[in-house]
């Protein structure tokens, strides 16, 4: 199946000057959503994966079908002031200025192996900052998968520690 | 399965009086991730869902994968700004000021049978707008799915066209 055919591509969005990659075209196809889902689903099977992690919100779309899809739990990276219980919360730099993400301290514990699952991997900032959080409580993170890569941005190379797998590439 | 057992009640949050119902401890629990998506998938499965709508952000959270066991499409319904393509918007009354949600407008076509998924059905607003933005494209919502209700807020009464059915009740 050809993914790439149904992500739609809306430039000048959300500021001019940026081709904006729609995922919920991709969503709406039922046919679309499984192949997407059975795929990451089938690369992560045999890597004994105790929790899929997704950041916010975009994440929670095809975090959670593929934690439902190999029968694992899903955690939530959230943005600040989100996450009702105790969270753990990492700062990170970004062109202008900075982002910080949380997670629940009791979310995953020490030693579980751990799948972070986003839309996209663009510089890999999102997915490092997720990576150091799991670590604090204790995680290993085993594999990465995004459903659209922006190969340009080199945001691979900040992930030099665990797999990376994309299953469209701009 | 007891899923209340797996939510977490915080007190106070986000503000001084609420008893908020975390999801989070569920969700991160595989077995009751599992329960919870096929119990929803199962009542749905004899009703021709041609489509799952989600508001942001906890909807995203079970009614993808609600949408992946059925074996349809996903829509998001979002809060302003966020949306890339031409949208639908609705704008409703809170207690104090307004809200307003958004759908694209090729998200759904004219005669779908749709099913709202979320996580909690308070008043009742969140779900209303969204069925409004539906019936504005020419889809028809069948049945409004949540994890939990929160009986005494009546929620239920303003959604009297389709079935409605929670799996956890405080």
């Amino acid at each position: 199946m050809d993914l790439k055919k149904c992500v739609r591509v809306i430039e000048n969005f959300p500021k001019e000057g940026i081709s904006f990659k729609d995922i919920t075209t991709l969503l709406q196809d039922g046919e679309a959503l499984k192949y997407t889902v059975d795929k990451i689903a089938e690369d992560l099977k045999d890597q004994n994966i105790d929790i899929v992690v997704g950041p916010e919100a975009r994440g929670f779309l095809i975090g959670t079908p593929v934690a439902y899809a190999l029968g694992v739990g899903f955690v939530p990276v959230r943005k600040p002031g989100k996450l009702p219980g105790e969270v753990e919360r990492f700062e990170y730099d970004l062109e202008y200025g900075s982002n910080v993400l949380e997670i629940h301290k009791d979310a995953i514990k020490p030693g579980q192996r751990v799948a972070i699952v986003d839309d996209l991997l663009a510089t890999g900032g999102t997915t490092e900052a997720a990576i150091k959080l799991i670590e604090k409580l204790g995680g290993k993170v085993v594999s990465t998968q995004f459903l659209i890569e922006l190969e340009d941005l080199n945001g691979r190379e900040k992930l030099d520690n665990c797999q990376v797998n994309a299953l469209i590439k701009y």
